[in-house]
């Protein structure tokens, strides 16, 4: 890819990502508010009356968060742009405006690049996002995709972690998981296997793991929801799994978290698998990364409250556990009324 | 690097930046309008009424931008802002928060980073940018460092590169090449060569080259001072060359632009460098990028009145050319009458 003028591979790019004949309208237009897209210095944009920015930035590292034989190139795209979107998610936030930043090595193909761009406007369409810049660089090994996302917020009412108080229940928005548990199986069987009719081993189950792994789904709605609620809650998404986020929560909030083993949501896709490959599919659940629900707490007395709203809207509300005083820190209580600390580790993607 | 906590990390680089004791300062309240700064799923910032958001994002990648025999950790920090501070100047807008990506090798020790980080710092202190946010991720080759820059202009101001008109005069806003010239000495001679007292061959003037490429100055007071004229004015920052830039220029302003020879202006330490190691001064003043001066184009009848506003703030305003009509080009006429095609192609670091 080396030498090509960086507006016109973006131009490709944009263009070929299904857009024929649409190019200028794909720098320059899409979305509202955006002035002046690709093309110049910097991209100029709007932001609405009463609003604040949120601003959030997530790097992807070939070989560090994906290889080629777990992710297909429109899956590292749609994903880069995805765990960003998880992050607005987050914050009760609406997102917005993205600048796209690739380091791109040598051995690189168009048609791969093109994929990447077609994933990153698949997110993009779905969650009504304008990509108005980014930088194009070569790189000496692997792919590096660097995206930063601009979203806006009701001024002063963004949904922080430091919110939680003794006595508040802590929820999550759905199962936990499953995209570390599809990680193991495309580490075992690599991602060839995973098209369908070309293995054994793919299950309808197994898919759905799969897809939990590469094509997450930011829960933008629900962070809205929260926010509109007004009630105080604190809240962060599942990105680098249920006890690391846990525990942000609890060091921002100076309080301890107590999670109740038998109420975390696990799919039977998940637990079917975990026994099939003689894994704990708590591992899984506590330490598995990228599964992008919304973790936070909220005040008792508005639970029930908030648990019918989400219902109304096909979701459920799943209370895992309470806020205690004391020290920053989390601990599990199991089914058996034992009590164990939870450590802060996060996800490591191949270890 | 390995391990760390992300934002333990980045609390450590930040608090290590010079900054001992003032840890949270430098997370949440640097620079007005920051209400969530390092820390959360996201920043949260005001935006102040009238204004447009300004966004721009520029990657550096060691090897390809920079290698440990051309910059020092903190030059590399400091440039990687500053390139995009540049960005800012060419649109005529205020800088004001920034998101940090890194992607860090095995091999990098925290001494390294934290330096990295004390250029950044320096930098973000000098052009009044927040650094608000940011993501810390492996690297499996060398360091790359990505930042993304927030910035502000009256709504509907910025400047953009496509407002030339044929008979409008070409400028820039100082001295060319420099950039280039200290890059060919420090790849002969090496960095640490540089240092003062260690190297015969280093005099004022080389020193001076030098600092141009890796302490470039970006000219957001020029920008500002250009925006607020309101006159109409094309404008792009010297990042690839001259050349490439004149070429954006008349692109997106669809005319052509004349450069005279004779009226480009280069330091004396340039020429002197030059005519020692037997090279064509030219070729750095026309392909030599990462000067980071502004070129531009402005009608006649305004030029008078903004070389004085420059003179005014102890600046100088380098007519260079004239905007012609035809096909998008760049046509350079010599000393000796000649006329030559200038072609598209930009800064290549290491060829």
């Amino acid at each position: 890819m080396a030498g090509m003028d960086e507006f016109a591979l973006i131009r490709m790019l944009t263009s070929a990502a299904g857009r024929p004949g649409e190019e200028r309208a794909a720098e320059t237009a899409r979305g509202d508010g955006v002035r002046v897209g690709i093309g110049d210095d910097a991209a100029v944009v709007g932001v609405r009356p009463g609003m604040e920015l949120v601003l959030t930035c997530d790097t992807m590292v070939e070989g560090v968060h994906f290889k080629a034989e777990t992710m297909k190139p429109e899956d590292v795209g749609y994903k880069a742009l995805a765990s960003n979107v998880s992050d607005m998610a987050a914050m009760g936030a609406m997102p917005r405006y993205a600048l796209v930043s690739i380091s791109v090595p040598m051995q690189v193909s168009e048609g791969w690049l093109t994929l990447v761009y077609r994933g990153i406007y698949e997110c993009a369409d779905e969650y009504g996002v304008a990509i108005v810049g980014g930088d194009t660089t070569s790189s000496l090994s692997g792919f590096v995709i660097s995206i930063t996302l601009i979203g806006e917020a009701e001024a002063g009412r963004a949904l922080l972690r430091s919110s939680a108080e003794q006595g508040d229940l802590v929820f999550v928005t759905g199962e936990l998981g499953g995209s570390a548990a599809g990680l193991h199986w495309l580490l075992q069987h690599g991602i060839d296997a995973s098209r369908i009719g070309e293995s054994a081993a793919l299950t309808a189950e197994v898919e759905e793991l799969i897809h939990c792994h590469q094509r997450p789904v930011p829960e933008v709605e629900l962070g809205r929801l929260l926010l509109k609620s007004g009630a105080r809650i604190a809240l962060n998404d599942v990105s680098d799994g249920l006890a690391s986020e846990a525990w942000e929560l609890a060091e921002a909030s100076g309080v301890s978290l107590v999670l109740y083993e038998d109420k975390l949501p696990a799919a039977k896709a998940l637990l079917h698998y975990a026994a099939e490959v003689g894994r704990n599919p708590l591992d899984w659940i506590l330490y598995g990364g990228e599964d992008y629900r919304l973790v936070g707490t909220i005040s008792r007395d508005r639970a029930e409250e908030l648990s019918q709203l989400f219902a109304a809207n096909g979701r459920a509300l799943y209370v895992i556990g309470e806020v205690a005083s004391g020290l920053p820190g989390v601990r599990l209580l199991s089914k058996n009324g034992g009590s164990t600390d939870i450590d802060k580790r996060g996800y490591n993607h191949f270890k």
